[in-house]
């Protein structure tokens, strides 16, 4: 295997908090170990367009606070191509890069997985979602910021009067996995949560509603997986107003929000350990993992493992979360 | 006249952060100054129902930094009516209340001021709502706030990856008034404000996309006020993706967050500064008055003019915003 | 064993955001498995004072969110003497408690231990500090929110201007303990933490500056663990001023504001969660153990064991810090 | 007079939150109406080392909700000689500089007057500063936002538990003029303010505690400026100590956090406001001027003016203050 002098980065996906404090982690500890790195913009769409630039330790002053990503982050249709995956190896080898180091979610670690078994390229990934949902990591760069986002909206909303029954449903996202709503509820003390994992199961509105729920209180807080299987906060506010007229129902969406804003303690010092882990990875000569923490220690996971399985929830706390509303 | 000996206090209409630091002061300026004082509970609703508590200094203590008000807040169709108000009057002499003062938005001083003339009973208002669509007043109570809480929200937004032309609406309170909207987007850098005042002058979408807009940047970022003048952030998705179908539009819908969260320092003192007025304001003999903040000096402006005039936008701001984005 | 019907629950010793969601939790599912519940005020105190208060679900509402706690506490010394725990347990006994919750930490911890075996009364234990010091539990309900509090802060401190050789020492909380210090330091990306658990190793401000440390930045920044070990702020800034003086120092001690806050999304998880498994503890006959989580199962820890022992630092940190900070 | 044709811009003294917004308003106006604009790193240092960078509308992007200010700024003796004036005089008209736009407190708006009458240059100041104490505006630049952060920070100290007799002394910023204590005093619902203004008057110390003061409450909060007239936090507490040894005292310095952070919507409208202001006078012939607001309109301030005079206090507050507290 030959050796690596030129390391290559880029954030892919759907942009989380924390990106930027593993760009600055990956940086310095490859420069600290006498590798040379580029930052490459938008993805994979950077390797294409050849906007590749390169980075030195000043490049990542004083961004471990901000939110988003100073690579930048696209969806990139041409590198789902052979063609592209071509064009994207011949832009990296002119460029002097012999490694690659991605941050991202799901999507953006098949890719990497795909373009690795190609090109035998060494590629190491960093789970970065707010969404939680890789196999192989207790959890991901971007999700306790989220979390802490949609919690500070539902305060906010539960200041707010409350007349009789009145029935709040706050969207957030999660288009697989129910655990920024879960936890969410949890953390935001609410009534409940509708997620994707059980929607086949139960109904869960009627549950909810059926169950005689809240008769104790004035109004009530239910946080929504904006999954189609659980029919979305507005999918759910017309099932109400036709099911069950009696409640006043509101609807908000918390979209675009919960991305953004400073990461959080954890979701820093999460990225910092493991941007630290991806280099020593590479170090060690390992390819084509990803970077995970379990029980917290650092762990390297085949992206086969990664991104194949489904990562379960723990369903006991939705009785957690009927409980403590009592 | 007959003295005051003691004083009730509501909160009434949308609820608005720093309300509860008007009730702290309402209530300790007014056992400062020998008065009794009794909470009443929901609005005009408690005043029916007779949910009428006696306050102490201790009731008021710890709240100066919660959201919501502790006296809670309704709508209330029966104190429109003559028998509603004969009823809360009746309540209102038996628990020996003489004074009343009221906190809420252009519909709750518009009641207090039917009252009071019906009844000759000593009222005074402040205003409370987020809206900041009171004349008479430079500023409302909630409104610093809600400014606040929209910057914060529109700059995680921000943070979010940029792609090529991208629009995002971003829904704001104010169904008559374009303050949130417009300060907002200025407050948020963001590149226009959509606004009531002028919607029937011109048409906001035609001049902001057919001015050939935002050549130069990836995504753009526009307030909407959540009128029916304006068509709101729904509406407005709708006509782009018929008229301008090579943006990518989103939504995102603040709704009650925007009512919610800890009011900040200048919410808090001119609460605090209003609701000791308040109460000097019946100790000098005022009744049926608003109190309003000009140039920073409180002053005493009668309920007639305090709701039946339109506030002025400043419409220079608009021209501001269009500078400031490019 | 005779059967629980009445638990107790207080919290002691210094204060913790999430105290008031373990409180919630427990008082919650306390009243779900059809027990009885009451508050003790001011910890220990409460119980020799006869400070008691029947707790109903209402008596929980719109906490979760709150900082601080609504039982109070208080360091209390008669309760060290065997007459202050002889008067506690019959005032225990005279209220109808026969079990009890105690959210404290080490100390806290220490006198529900002597008290359970002196009166074979069944206590649970959950471990409510900032400090992160407990063994047998990967974290403590208050140490996420504590670590967020003092990011923001060093995150404002770095953003006023640099000049040069200007040295920030900036003192958290951590008696005996390093953890605030070390992944504060982490989170905020700053240049070094000073830490009492290698303070009899290493001269770590000798270290620090010996090693021609922040050649190529303008100024530095430096947690402290307030340990007498390390010296404090104060005492590092003393040093330095004598053996460095071309070095120009400043000092913030952050004191008190690191116990306050409104609990991140982490604690109010861990303390819903903990609070339930009290309740559970005592329902499966558990007497005498500390409430812990490892690997996000959670689990049951004598009290011998969870306060006998030192919680060991993860020490590849300070590396992390050194490299990231290049 | 000369036709301008580039403006050079520079932030001086101690930073301010909204500087960066400043910047931005300043920047992209002054592009829009056909100037060239270059950046002067340092403040004055900047002029003096001919640090000094062209500037476009990208150089000022995403940075209106920064803290601190993308500038910098330093504290510059050369500056204050005939030959350090001398110096930048050359080194700016080399640089095609020909009118200045300096953002800064009072030091910063002196020197700009005495280099404008030495070399009739053409300068605008604007109001950057957190103490407030600028005359001739209602407001400056980073008051209000220095405000939300001293008063988040008593936040998290009352919610800390309470016991008999504790005293809180809060140090916050402020060494000539009491604006932020006596308003944070107020926002945060202390209990008392000890400011500069009134200190030769009046022993605050003597008459906050011998007026029997908290006699119903159990710990007190007191904003402290820190002004060598006032004694500083750690002065007043020695006093406490030596006087009235029964009060348990305890002392938090806020220090540099109160400079940083992200700008309040207030404080990102004033600053975009009088950013297009300082250009605008500029094109009016308007020199040597400070921006100042008043009464929300947009006023021009002679430097003689400004820098003059003392900023009054309203000594009303420090009467709330004692009746809010009861």
């Amino acid at each position: 295997m030959a050796e690596i002098k030129c390391i290559g980065i880029l954030t892919s996906g759907g942009d989380a908090p924390g990106m930027n404090a593993a760009i600055r982690a990956v940086t310095r500890t490859a420069i600290y170990n006498g590798f040379e790195v580029k930052g490459i913009m938008r993805g994979y769409k950077g390797l294409i367009t050849n906007e590749i630039i390169p980075f030195k330790t000043q490049n990542v002053s004083n961004i471990i606070q901000q939110g988003g990503t100073i690579l930048k982050t696209a969806r990139c249709m041409e590198f789902m191509t052979p063609e592209g995956r071509k064009l994207a190896y011949e832009n990296m080898t002119a460029q002097g890069i012999d490694a690659l180091v991605v941050i991202g979610g799901d999507g953006s670690l098949s890719g990497a997985r795909i373009f690795a078994s190609e090109y035998n390229f060494p590629i190491v990934g960093m789970p970065g979602t707010i969404d939680n949902d890789l196999f192989g990591t207790d959890t991901t760069i971007g999700y306790d910021t989220a979390l802490n986002t949609i919690m500070e909206a539902v305060d906010k909303i539960r200041d707010t009067a409350s007349s009789h029954e009145r029935l709040f449903f706050i969207e957030v996202m999660g288009r697989e996995a129910g655990f920024l709503a879960l936890n969410g509820a949890i953390a935001s003390g609410a009534e409940a949560a509708i997620i994707p994992e059980i929607a086949t199961e139960v109904d869960q509105l009627s549950e909810l509603i059926g169950n005689g729920f809240r008769k104790s209180k004035n109004s009530s807080i239910v946080l929504v997986a904006e999954s189609e299987l659980t029919g979305g906060a507005t999918g759910l506010a017309e099932r109400v107003k036709n099911e069950f007229p009696q409640y006043d129902v509101r609807v908000t969406i918390l979209g675009h929000i919960q991305r953004g804003g400073s990461p959080s303690a954890s979701d820093r010092i999460l990225a910092s350990r493991m941007g630290e882990a991806s280099i020593n990875a590479l170090l060690e000569g390992q390819r084509n993992v990803m970077i995970g923490i379990q029980n917290d220690e650092l762990v390297y996971i085949p992206f086969s493992k990664a991104i194949k399985n489904q990562k379960p929830i723990n369903r006991d706390l939705l009785n957690t979360i009927k409980i403590l509303s009592i």
